[in-house]
């Protein structure tokens, strides 16, 4: 059952549309259920009036937080398995976390939750399940392993601290509100501890829901629009850019998350010509610096009156950008803000995020461009990498991973 | 000019009327016409149909982020003032950063803002300040100290880390935006940071905008409904309570913050009923367990069939509640939820925060109380503490702060 891509398009409509698809089966009409008692106790009708009360579909062929209009708020829990779990082990945790993540994103609290209270607020909550390499070869053996999965090559502007990367097993979970992120995260780990122990936790966040129009493109903390070119779930070519075709792997998609410190304070001393040129876009609006709206397409032949190119070539943009179509990826990232160290006033940048059918081939020499030239590298610093599998979605017989388990 | 208790009775409603009586003047006409460009370009109209564009009046009598519906998110940060600055130092800090909150709390930009584009969004954003001793005393000396600002005495229950203590110089914000509030913070940091260091950063949570039914009370991470019994800027009595009429310190209030530790995993192996009767209330609805709704009044007389109290004695509601009506606080707690220690699936709990006219006088009484007896003590410590004095508000030609200075 594939609910014809949860959130393509991004139109809300759309979401409770698809909602409603999911009302078909038995775990998503219990979510029905539930959010329509809460509504009928709220003495509205039976379509939820509440962002909060608004699900994403969980089962599908694809996972979900992928393709949905991202949510406010992100947490990225990465596990290491522990010694002498088996098979049979990460089978059962899965199949009661994959039942877990289909409970609580439809607003359903948790079998045995220990605060059911907390779990009815589903806020387009997504649970979205990743593997590392050790998870995948303890399963399958070695056989099983995508060739894109493990690190990545070095790169020179690296400078990555173990404590934000790799992982065995990686929780994302994105909702428009904290609280029911908190309560989930906390539900699955008492699910995985016996398996597993917290590796890292990165969290991120957007604009809030009803901060701005629906749609609007994402800042970063520099005041960047970012996420401009970003190939869309509603494109031809999304398919083929983002879902794997190889063996288990079918239906699902590998993610880049590379923690990227940015200076602020260095970046504020950057006036704001130097700014724009070392995107190649304008901060008011995202405009390219040859265009006028955000969505133009740039003239990388125009010149300065001087005989410069307009957008520089040593720009973010310029590099990033790739004449090869196959080369893309979908970025679906955060900022984060943490406590700064001693002595200073921020601790920020930006949870890069990216889904590609195949890392090697499509974010990696992206990469690659930027670390040989990138005028932003002056400002950002990787300091955490990681990759992950992203298995296929499953139906309400299955669990997330089930066709790694064949 | 005092609008009247900005966001009494919490409606929104009022909140928008409130917008528009601080539209008269200069900087939040300025904000108004931000606000109306912003709904222009959307194509709506001029009042916000957007949460992301109300805003919260800066300037009255008592500084706002106190009686005002509480905002979905807050960060609060503590500073150390540095070695030799001085009085004239300090009143030209607090000028700017009166004047950066009075902006950016409108939706306008800071002056000389590094990324104005991130200014923009107010979001109910409040700002409010708060001194400790030593900023009280390097400004008007010893004599100007409210007797209760300081250290609270020591209770038997605290465990309290020096991390999470004291500070000359609070900075308090909250919104229902993540992001409004991250750059809020960089823009008034960036202005105190020659004069001050930061000490400690916490954040804190409740449930999203849009989560739920505006004027539901917030539960806490161990699922309670927390904040039913709480004085209400509407009530006769609250003036009375929160707002102190001594000297410089006229129309503020004492805050007292504690950062209590949760111990979520131990609470979840307490059955129902025992969780119910460690508050004196159930879980469901948060109604005592003499009663059906939330806000039914509790009887403490009444007995089990068995012939004890059905709230028991012990109860956190039974000691924290004092027939002398004068010893109330108004709390305005917020959750927190930070990456777990090592081996750890949680580090949770609640900042707690309380705002009265005297803390020797209201808050510490309480305290004592349940020091002494208070079945939640066994899943809950205390590891941070401070008190600040929140100055009174000012009108435009003041700044936060300036009655100390006369
Ligand atoms: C802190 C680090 C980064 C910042 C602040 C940043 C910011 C931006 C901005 C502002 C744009 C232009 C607007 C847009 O189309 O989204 C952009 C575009 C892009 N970025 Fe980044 N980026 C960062 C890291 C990366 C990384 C690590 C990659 C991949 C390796 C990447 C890949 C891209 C791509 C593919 C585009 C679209 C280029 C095109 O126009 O075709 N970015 N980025
Ligand atoms: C993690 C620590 C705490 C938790 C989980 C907690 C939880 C609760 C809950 C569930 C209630 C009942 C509902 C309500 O009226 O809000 C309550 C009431 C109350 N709590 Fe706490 N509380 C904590 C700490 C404190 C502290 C430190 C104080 C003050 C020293 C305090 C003072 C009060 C007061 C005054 C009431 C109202 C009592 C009444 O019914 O008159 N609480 N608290």
């Amino acid at each position: 059952m594939t609910p014809a891509e949860p959130g393509a398009g991004w139109s809300r409509r759309r979401l409770l549309i698809g909602g409603g698809v999911a009302g078909a089966g038995g775990l998503a009409a219990l979510g029905a259920d539930y959010a329509s008692r809460r509504a009928r106790a709220s003495g509205t009708d039976e379509s939820p009036s509440l962002n909060g009360e608004v699900r994403i579909p969980f089962y599908g062929a694809h996972q979900s937080g992928i393709t949905v209009e991202p949510q406010a708020h992100a947490t990225y829990v990465a596990l290491n398995l522990k010694k002498g779990v088996a098979k049979k082990d990460l089978a059962r945790m899965l199949k009661t976390i994959t039942d877990d993540a289909a409970r609580l994103t439809q607003g359903v609290p948790a079998l045995a939750d220990s605060e059911p209270e907390l779990g009815t607020v589903p806020a387009r909550m997504t649970v979205t399940f990743g593997f590392g390499p050790n998870l995948v070869a303890r399963v399958a053996g070695d056989a099983a392993l995508p060739e894109w999965l493990g690190s990545l090559p070095e790169f020179g502007i690296d400078q990555l601290e173990d404590r934000w990367c790799d992982g065995d097993l990686l929780l994302q979970f994105n909702a428009d509100d904290p609280f029911t992120i908190a309560h989930a995260v906390r539900m699955l780990l008492k699910d995985t501890r016996s398996s597993a122990d917290v590796r890292w936790v990165q969290r991120g966040f957007r604009r809030a829901q009803g901060s701005e129009k629906s749609g609007t493109t994402m800042r970063n903390l520099f005041g960047q629009v970012d996420g401009t070119v970003n190939p869309q779930p509603d494109d031809t070519d999304f398919k083929e850019l983002v879902w794997n075709r190889d063996g288990w792997m079918t239906g699902g998609t590998s993610m880049v998350i590379r923690r990227i410190a940015m200076n602020l304070d260095k970046w504020d001393r950057l006036d704001r010509p130097g700014r724009e040129q070392s995107v190649g876009r304008n901060l008011a609006n995202g405009a390219p610096l040859t265009g006028v709206n955000e969505h133009d397409e740039p003239d990388f032949t125009a010149l300065t009156p001087v005989g410069f190119p307009v957008i520089p070539e040593f720009s973010h943009m310029a590099r990033a950008r790739t004449p090869d179509r196959s080369q893309r990826i979908h970025r679906r990232a955060y900022n984060y803000d943490d406590a700064p160290e001693p002595g200073k006033i921020s601790n920020s940048g930006l949870l890069f995020v990216s889904y590609q059918a195949d890392a090697t081939a499509q974010f990696v020499p992206i990469q690659q461009r930027l670390d040989e030239l990138d005028l932003l590298n002056e400002w950002t610093t990787p300091i955490g990498s990681a990759v992950f599998a992203i298995p296929p979605g499953c139906d309400e017989n299955g669990f997330i991973g089930d066709t790694l388990f064949d």
